[in-house]
């Protein structure tokens, strides 16, 4: 690589909105959002919510001669509706389905069938490693009582432990999706201060579109207006994120959101807003101390962030076992009733309504069965997220006695090139 | 790190058959167990199949003054069974589920409930970063007519990526556990040409044990004799597999298993043999020239063996959908028995038995969608791990067709240290 380097990126991130049969004007969306991104030309359009397959080969097909490289991440029974399409060759690729996914028995929220996932693809670009991330984790349907909460930070801790265990060896990280999380949220904090990752909104120095950097704001028609009610100028709940390794600096140049309509003010392209950034890549200047730049008392939000999350996922285990007992109790019931049934039938007394409540008690027996198992594997996948969150707190006090950085996301490349800028 | 360095690893890997109730003389197999890796003190232990946690809590209290380092690897409704003892410090630790596990309603077979998965660790050992996994995958009831073949292969690549995503910043990679593979299987194959991981027991100066290194033997009182009836010497699928990064040298002095008696001549710790192994590492010479070893012509046997997988996967595939459409159609006939059921009763002929067959229909049609949903998971899981082969096999040829290396697991440590042998 030239000393002189600099690398440009273009970044498309977009929910697409694609519900078969219930998302409106769904073709005609995706036929402009392709003819978007296929006029754009940007380096990397990574996309949620393509739920059907067909509408994934559709744009495939229409973005094959401008983004020549693409992948559809395939999980859970209806798919996790990530995909990528990318101008430069991707040379590898992988993906983690999150263990916690919200309940098979809330249909008509569904996220659990989706397969919540995140997808990783490695590209090399001008002799640099970038490992990008995809992902779209669990819907907050109920803000004020969210009882998908537990789940969500799961997810969140999953997602940053991938991206730490799988870009050691990336010269810069980027993740981009719909974490269906705030910006202050515990999850997103979560996020960031474990990986390190910086937010695109927060750091660029160009920003163009909706109030507040928001990505479901009320000016677009397919917003559920009463449920952004509360929040009036909108959420930011999509992001771009990033990171440079130490030797690297990394700056987002522009970042733009669509702002209710499709970029050329027509109807949108989905319910969420577009986010287009434009990153540059370049060396940053020897470090005269290429020691880590954070104290231990500077890692304090990451220990305080963990804590709340250990506090969180307790309350999550400690409903799940809640719902497990309760199901086992009921399990119960339906096996005594069952057994009563079977005398009052063999007695030949009430023999029809013994007959007649033989279904109830059966499926009371079964479907309580099922739901305890799942109950059971929520508590044990909830327990493993808090032990692995233990285990950091434990490492990051012991780095704290003895006056250590305990954490290996020092953020070295932003903060160098800042420094490089003031001088 | 000095440049005379010389680490030396002694390692233990045993499938603890710790059924709570089922398994025979759990407790005093714990115990002896616990007794013998206390008095060995090896650098790390690595357990299969300790599916009590009560039983991993014991061994904690027990080994806690030699292995200071625990960590159980929660997952599924049982849990994944896995759990390692370190000497030295863990610095960090996550794990993976594999997507595919086997079917919930081969209740008899269990493996879907215990939620198989590798579990990662990361140790830092005299200045060298060593990733450690344990794993465990599906085991194989019937192998004339396995129809956990596809799942096992999809596993075998999971666990592939995995490591090869997750250690790209490792100077060695180990890797113990119950692969439930004989040496020659396809995923095995699979799991060391993608990885380039090497076998202790082929690797070995100095092997003692069990004839052709089996690790399950008939000589052992637990194994179920009629199980190993094809294979008189008994089954070798246990393994302890390493590599190292360029720059360094592995080699592995002694590789010990026992031989159907625990390590005193008494009765087994478990129905599977033990391992152990002592690895040495140390720096290899300066290369003359660093660019990988192997030319395309060499890379052929991962070719070979990535389509024979992606073959397999597409025939488990077939199946997961063949299986899908037949309880579409079962789904089908118990809404049109369930439909024909209500008119009879409505009409009142027969209304007995229509209340009777109320039952089954329902049970028909609840069962037939949870099947179906099952199924139609199952062929999602399956089309991604082949879609992954299908992208790794065509960068591949992109490669072979400009005559460069396709991948990066050139095995360069194990290959400089066979050169400076020769020398």
């Amino acid at each position: 690589m030239k000393p002189n380097f600099s690398l440009r990126l273009r970044v498309f991130n977009l929910n697409c909105w694609g519900i078969p049969y219930l998302s409106k004007q769904r073709a005609d969306r995706m036929k402009r959002l392709g003819d978007f991104l296929n006029m754009e030309s940007f380096d990397l359009a990574l996309l949620e919510e393509v739920w059907s397959e067909q509408d994934f080969q559709y744009l495939r097909q229409k973005l094959s001669p401008t983004y020549p490289a693409a992948h559809y991440f395939r999980s859970g029974v209806i798919g996790s509706g990530l995909c990528v399409f990318s101008k430069h060759p991707i040379q590898e690729l992988t993906q983690h389905v999150y263990s916690l996914n919200g309940y098979p028995y809330m249909i008509h929220h569904g996220d659990w069938f989706c397969g919540k996932a995140v997808g990783l693809l490695v590209l090399h670009l001008s002799g640099l490693v970038l490992n990008a991330y995809v992902t779209h984790l669990h819907a907050e349907y109920d803000r004020q009582k969210d009882i998908y909460l537990a789940h969500r930070v799961a997810q969140a801790w999953e997602l940053a432990q991938f991206i730490h265990h799988t870009s050691k060896a990336a010269d810069m990280v980027l993740l981009c999706g719909d974490l269906n999380m705030h910006p202050e949220d515990l999850g997103c904090c979560l996020l960031k201060e474990w990986t390190g990752l910086r937010d695109a909104y927060l750091e660029t120095r160009d920003f163009k579109g909706s109030e507040e950097g928001n990505t479901m704001v009320p000016q677009n028609c397919y917003v559920n207006q009463q449920e952004l009610e509360p929040f009036p100028l909108g959420i930011r709940i999509d992001y771009v994120l990033y990171k440079v390794v130490s030797g690297f600096y990394i700056s987002c140049k522009t970042l733009e959101t669509t702002t209710g309509h499709d970029p050329h003010r027509g109807t949108p392209l989905s319910d969420h807003e577009a986010l287009m950034a434009t990153l540059y890549v370049r060396h940053s200047p020897p470090q005269q101390n290429p020691s880590p730049v954070h104290g231990p008392a500077e890692r304090s939000p990451l220990i305080s962030v963990l804590r709340e999350a250990w506090t969180e996922l307790g309350l999550g285990m400690a409903q799940a076992r809640w719902w497990a007992t309760f199901t086992g109790y009921v399990i119960g019931l339906g096996l005594l009733l069952l057994a009563l049934l079977c005398i009052v039938a063999a007695g030949g007394g009430a023999r029809e309504a013994a007959i007649l409540l033989w279904t109830p008690s059966v499926g009371l027996v079964l479907g309580g069965g099922v739901v305890y198992l799942f109950h059971m594997q929520e508590a044990k996948g909830l327990y493993r997220a808090q032990a692995e969150l233990q285990h950091v707190l434990g490492r990051a006090r012991e780095a704290q006695d003895v006056g250590l950085e305990p954490q290996p996301a020092p953020l070295l490349g932003q903060q160098e090139g800042d420094r490089a800028e003031e001088q």
